[in-house]
């Protein structure tokens, strides 16, 4: 199960921001090898301040956890043939590490493991990153023949999850006096992305609309909404609108009810319980948002929980390696890295690298 | 029927540009009423060349009319209460404009009228753009009053539209080998749009990603797909990736099969025929693209002539002024003139304007 991760104490801040502005893959920093720390060390104690406001910590790992088990005890009923299932975490910035869930893959013997990424929209920002590190991770480690890998690389419309996600907006409406409901805009928020990523071709923003018109189709097609991206960060351009100004310019414009809807994160974290809760949920405050809500994340909502099952049973039986679209680099991708599988299951097909430097035109915007 | 419009001859080529390049809604130059003319002036030759490769002037005004008599007869039929319809075309940047249209229906003693998009997604460039002309013109005219009116402002997942896009892209597919056609990339491409404007809150981009989404869904989610944008112009960062660098680095990725989908486009103009067809049909030929194909245009397929007209009929029978949508202005907007109605036959809510100038952070891109 691969996912970001997150700082399980406050101590383990510091580490985790290093990590994550150590990734290429994300973001491009001039000499990142210094740049990257320094950033880091100078983030920390706010976004140290940040997790001691939500308990001292993320709740990812635990969320993660759980939902691992669930899906697991659900999978060896639905799928008796391919049974005993095991859930293994692997977070990109934080333990446990690729390193350290493949270290007990192996001392656990087995042999067949499925890479299931936790976000549902595909980006190599985050899949794609976490994907790239398991592979570097099972060569750094000797493990490279040691399982037969296949991947679950994006859900953003399956079903069950649809319907799950459907749960929680209609949960967050109900808070809503039901005089009210209707007066609601329905604000979807999803972790932003630098522009040089939406432009060499990155499946995201595709996908995470892909999974707010479902879920506006399955509530009959009748709220207000708009689609914005929050937790840019860095001085580079970042894919809009910030989900920060138009909660901005919601309240300048009289809109007094808003629920915001977190699309592309499945578990709570920091982004939805600091970023969206506290301080957006102030700024709705100051800007005359009398009603601001957030639809729960999906965490342990047992729809959901049968959602994970259904997507690892579906693609085991379909015996494939991945989906049809993971094989397709970005056009504008020169990371020869990307879209690999270490002893795939079944054959897929993969888009051969440019054999020339990045065309000038992606990442300008233009 | 509103749409952008084009040159029907050669000697249009100039005046159009102007028109384009004078419109605030879509693009906001520094000293526009002297570098707007410039600018076209200094584009017209080439733009001329463009439109004497593709038969000397724009089809537009052709293929609008037309859909606008068989959708008529389709009508009268559909829905014998409201008959009988008549189909008034009124283009953005040239003849017939909206003043013109507005001439006619008051000539011939119209009192009910539907503004009716023919944009399938939409944008405040496009539609919006095309609606605040409207209602400019009306007042222009003294007819603010002469109709009633309502506003079909979208239709990006109408069913019947969906099959008819989705039959032009089997019909694409059809031209490839059938040996070939599960190598083939389906490569959506759309009108590109301003960072500023998708920045701002514009439906635009998630309002694509649902029509792409739908229509791959019909074609049982195998093929795979990219999104881009296509017809950047000026100094400006566009939302990308663009068509013509996607189409290059395929080339040089040694795909070899593609199918571009014009997918927010419903008839053939000089962004089919000229861009897609020539310009980047020679770019694709020059990159290794052998097989490089485009899915026609909706044009008269009888399929989107249902469409546009069961679309008309649904939107008859709902009595409402618009969708529930239209009234939600953008969070960056800052044009009071947006989403209004003149004399709209049903109460409708409309978000207020913002007292205060545009905030700093829209636009930017972060």
């Amino acid at each position: 199960m691969l996912n970001l991760g997150g700082p399980a104490e406050l101590t383990d801040v510091g580490p985790f921001l290093e990590e994550l502005f150590a990734d290429r893959e994300i973001i491009q920093l001039p000499m990142q090898k210094w740049l990257g720390p320094f950033i880091a060390r100078r983030r920390t104690p706010a976004v140290q301040r940040n997790y001691a406001d939500i308990g001292g910590g993320s709740p990812l790992l635990e969320w993660t956890s759980l939902q691992g088990r669930e899906m697991c005890l659900r999978l060896d009923e639905l799928s008796p043939a391919t049974a005993p299932h095991k859930p293994y975490v692997a977070f990109r910035y934080s333990e446990p590490s690729s390193e350290a869930a493949l270290r007990q893959m192996a001392a656990d013997g087995v042999e067949r493991a499925v890479a299931f990424t936790q976000y549902p929209q595909f980006s190599c920002a985050t899949t794609g990153s976490s994907l790239n590190e398991l592979w570097r991770a099972a060569r750094r480690l000797g493990l490279q023949d040691a399982f037969e890998w296949s991947v679950i690389d994006r859900w953003p419309t399956h079903e069950l999850f649809l319907e799950a996600m459907t749960a929680t907006v209609r949960q967050g409406l109900e808070a809503f006096d039901p005089a009210e409901r209707d007066n609601v805009v329905l604000l979807f928020s999803a972790h932003s992305l630098p522009m040089s990523i939406v432009n060499r071709g990155d499946a995201y923003p595709l996908e995470v609309g892909a999974t707010v018109h479902e879920v506006l189709k399955r509530l009959g097609g009748r709220y207000e909404h708009l689609l914005s991206y929050q937790s840019e960060v860095g001085p580079v351009p970042w894919l809009g609108p910030p989900t920060e100004s138009v909660i901005e310019e919601l309240g300048a414009k009289k809109r007094r009810h808003v629920l915001v809807v977190p699309i592309a994160f499945t578990s709570d974290h920091i982004e939805t319980l600091h970023e969206l809760d506290i301080e957006y949920g102030e700024l709705a405050h100051k800007v005359g948002i009398s009603g601001y809500r957030r639809a729960p994340a999906l965490n342990d909502m047992p729809l959901f929980l049968d959602a994970l099952a259904e997507i690892v049973a579906e693609h085991l039986r379909s015996g494939e390696a991945c989906t049809s679209q993971y094989g397709l680099r970005c056009p504008g991708c020169v990371n020869p890295q990307c879209r690999n599988i270490l002893r795939p299951v079944a054959p897929y097909r993969r888009t051969a690298v440019s054999p020339h430097p990045q065309n000038s035109r992606f990442g300008k915007g233009y």
